[in-house]
């Protein structure tokens, strides 16, 4: 017993707590609570409404099968019902007329026509430009095949099409009524909200892709949830997971919001919810770099930490900039404000200009690092055009060295972990030039014959696969600020169709 | 009147076209019309079923309600609604011994426990995990007030009870019995057709994405849909899009496929179901690479095609044989066999290995090529190791100024293309840079201004950039030839579990 006494404290615990994360859903069930106690009163009624009472089953029903969570899903449903079942009403008076005329034959005709009223209404209902409106045909069916069934039992045809119609229609007033009327819950703001959330978690994963970047930051083994794109704890992979999943979500309630009356802040006939998607599909479309850029943190071609740290304040700066822009974009979003300067992609611009410009002046490094030393590069230059950029190289090259030959700090979460080192093809020469990329130096010199020549070229291999991984990265980041103008696009088509506020004008009056 | 007919003509010609895309939808409705006939037959029956054929209606809504397209879907409804209808049968008889206890109160008892019953189950079925029960709950809450009610208005709970739910039962065995025996539609099977298509889209998608590249195939202007992620005519694009948009259509498949019953090829208890859709994550995760090499060519920054077509026959055959692997599983997983060599991934990775080391032989190419000249090259090669490394290099050397210098027929679509130039941060430079990069070599020498010197820079700048862009392409086509060892894991683990057939085997009786 006390086992038992234990569990029920642990589900009563759990459901609390979820009650307590979204009290909506606790308000949702009430109201559905409600709605059902209101429409079982009718039981109580007495004569003249005696048939109301008797059939009020219907009612509940009803209720039971419109009442959902979001106002816009309720709505959708209970105007898809009421219009299938008008339409079936419709048509089975109308056969109910043709069978009596049948004579002897009705009960055959009245079977024909349910077969072939079942199959055109199924078959109608998968094609796919109809999916939003299944449970219209759903409620069609039904309903056809309840009046058809009834009114040939009891001759009423009429009658019994009314009385079902009436109650029917009573069970969606009243859901509707307690649905809309006590703490509405609407599909919009859901959606609204959920845009914002991307927005947050897609910065919040920039920012964490780029600091364990630069941290060196290895998965010893990379979780096989993220292998096979499945839910895992990994924060930033949820970050940016989230983002590209919300696609089904959002169609859902974006199908949902178009339903919806305007209401609060969307005074608007006709709110342009389907924008919202698309501000959602260009995020979609930046998050989906950094995700190739938390694909080059699982790959297991790594850059050396070395070399990342020569490219850190920069890759940090865009990383920062970048997410800046995002959670800037968020709050316009969530104020529904306009955007209140032209640059606002300025800064994330400059940055990513910088790393540019820093990838070029260092491009020696990216590639293999052993046959382009430093001490050589300004020779060719000079031959080039050796009046003019002499002076400029000069500095240029200067500037390099001490920024190489400074010893750099390796974070030590670097050292010592382990190679992840899954593909054969790579996986013999990786663990072992990780180590030898201190001391390849030396072997040169001293060992001379082929073999060694073929495992010298491999490392090099391996070593400048490693070094362009740095370059992947940059490249990636790069283009993700470049995408970013797109979004910026999408934020300014919405902030016009939706016409949110513009913070300049509101500030003038002052 | 003939435009009338006209609609009718083409409505007529579209449902025409999808049935013969997919006769199973007929078939389907077909079903659900016999159905709905066998059971409406028993509003004929006569004394002693007087009462089954008054309430036969309820055997009808049953039919409606969950007759699905699969047999799985139909199963899990069907169940989860018996299993909520006698739940809800049980508690409704308990609470009705409970309030005829309770005398003169029993109407307010009633309307009590109908409140805190739909307040509970309501509350219950919000809870995440017991989303997939959704509909048991709604049969249950139904039933409940059902039952409640009109055993208040007649007196008699038991015998509407047994009543209501052996029409129910009766309703879902014909809908079982009509969806199985005739021509039965399996989740497991869609599940199974889906991750074989999977493969084979994204190895289209692969090949277009490889070839494109070579081809130097732009965009024009990059179609928004794209940006947004929406649903576009693009065949590269739709290709890893729907490999990366399946996972809840998987998901759905997999939580009915669960439900059926050994059948066909999956004679198995407990079919490992689960695999396939982790299989299918594995496929999204290399398509995420594919994904990424496709952001390449939509980006602004692109790769000059001289240079792409150094690396054109390696990064071709690394297309073709990732290609190969996934048509070469997505065919195994049709045929249920095992992989019948172990050495399927060595021809992609020697790809792959040949691609990398033409990377490193060649990657001078991808830095500034205005800076690093090939004629200077071996100079410092020698310095390092002349002795040793000398006959290599020259070799290496005169192989590749013959690439280099040998003219490469540039495909024409590059030429007179538009550039795609949305980003004001690079769009300055960037439509000049294109057009400058052939005369930039002769401007060098005429002007020698501070203002030359700086847009110089920046012309570098984005010349590097667009290089790098090469690399970030073959980084990320190396990446993806590395996820196909996890691939190749999560087919094997499919293979173990699902109890595939061994080709090896097979062929041993002969």
């Amino acid at each position: 017993i006390l086992k038992w006494w234990n569990k029920v404290k642990r589900v009563t615990g759990k459901a609390w707590e979820m009650g307590r994360s979204d009290p909506r859903k606790i308000i949702f069930s009430a109201k559905t609570g409600l709605a059902l106690t209101l429409l079982s009163l009718l039981i109580f009624l007495r004569e003249p409404f005696k048939d109301m009472s008797l059939y009020c089953v219907w009612a509940i029903l009803t209720v039971v099968v419109v009442f959902e969570f979001s106002i816009g899903a309720t709505l959708s449903k209970s105007l898809n019902g009421g219009f299938g079942a008008l339409l079936a009403g419709a048509l089975s008076l109308g056969m109910a007329e043709l069978s009596t005329l049948a004579g002897k034959w009705e009960e055959l005709i009245i079977i024909i026509f349910i077969f072939i009223v079942g199959f055109s209404a199924t078959y109608t209902k998968l094609y796919p430009s109809f999916k939003p409106y299944e449970y219209g045909f759903r409620v069609f069916l039904i309903t056809y095949c309840f009046i058809t069934v009834s009114g040939y039992q009891t001759g009423e045809f009429v009658d019994t099409a009314i009385n079902r119609f009436v109650l029917i229609a009573l069970g969606a007033a009243v859901s509707l009524g307690v649905n809309i009327c006590i703490y509405p819950i609407w599909a919009g703001e859901d959606l609204h909200n959920l845009v914002i959330k991307n927005f947050r978690d897609l910065a919040t994963s920039l920012e964490g892709v780029v600091n364990n970047y630069l941290h060196c930051v290895e998965y010893k083994k990379v979780p096989s949830k993220i292998l096979t794109y499945q839910a895992a704890e990994d924060p930033i992979y949820n970050g940016y997971r989230s983002v590209v999943e919300s696609t089904s979500k959002e169609d859902a309630l974006m199908n949902f919001a178009v339903w919806e009356p305007p209401h609060g802040h969307y005074k608007m006939r006709k709110y342009p919810w389907k924008n919202y998607v698309k501000l959602s599909g260009a995020l979609r479309h930046c998050a989906f770099m950094v995700m190739a850029m938390h694909g080059c943190i699982l790959s297991e071609i790594q850059a050396p930490a070395e070399k990342r740290q020569v490219f850190r304040s920069e890759l940090r700066r865009v990383g920062c900039e970048g997410a800046k822009v995002l959670r800037e974009l968020g709050n316009k979003v969530q104020k529904m404000e306009k955007l209140d300067r032209e640059d606002l992609l300025d800064e994330v611009h400059d940055a990513a200009e910088e790393l540019q410009q820093k990838i070029d002046k260092k491009s020696y490094l990216l590639v293999n690092s052993e046959t382009w030393e430093i001490g050589n590069r300004p020779i060719e230059d000079e031959e080039s055009d050796p009046q003019q950029e002499g002076k400029f190289l000069e500095h240029k090259s200067r500037s390099e060295a001490v920024l190489d030959l400074r010893t750099v700090e390796v974070p030590h979460s670097w050292d010592g972990n382990l190679t992840l080192g899954n593909n054969p093809a790579t996986n013999a020469s990786q663990n072992m030039s990780r180590k030898q990329i201190s001391w390849s130096a030396h072997v040169y010199h001293h060992k001379s014959n082929a073999e060694v020549k073929e495992g010298q070229q491999q490392l090099k291999t391996f070593e400048s696969a490693s070094a362009l991984s740095l370059t992947t990265f940059s490249s990636l980041l790069i283009e993700f600020v470049a995408r970013l103008q797109n979004l910026v696009e999408s934020f300014e088509e919405l902030s016009e169709t939706a016409n949110f506020a513009d913070p300049l004008e509101q500030q003038e009056p002052l």
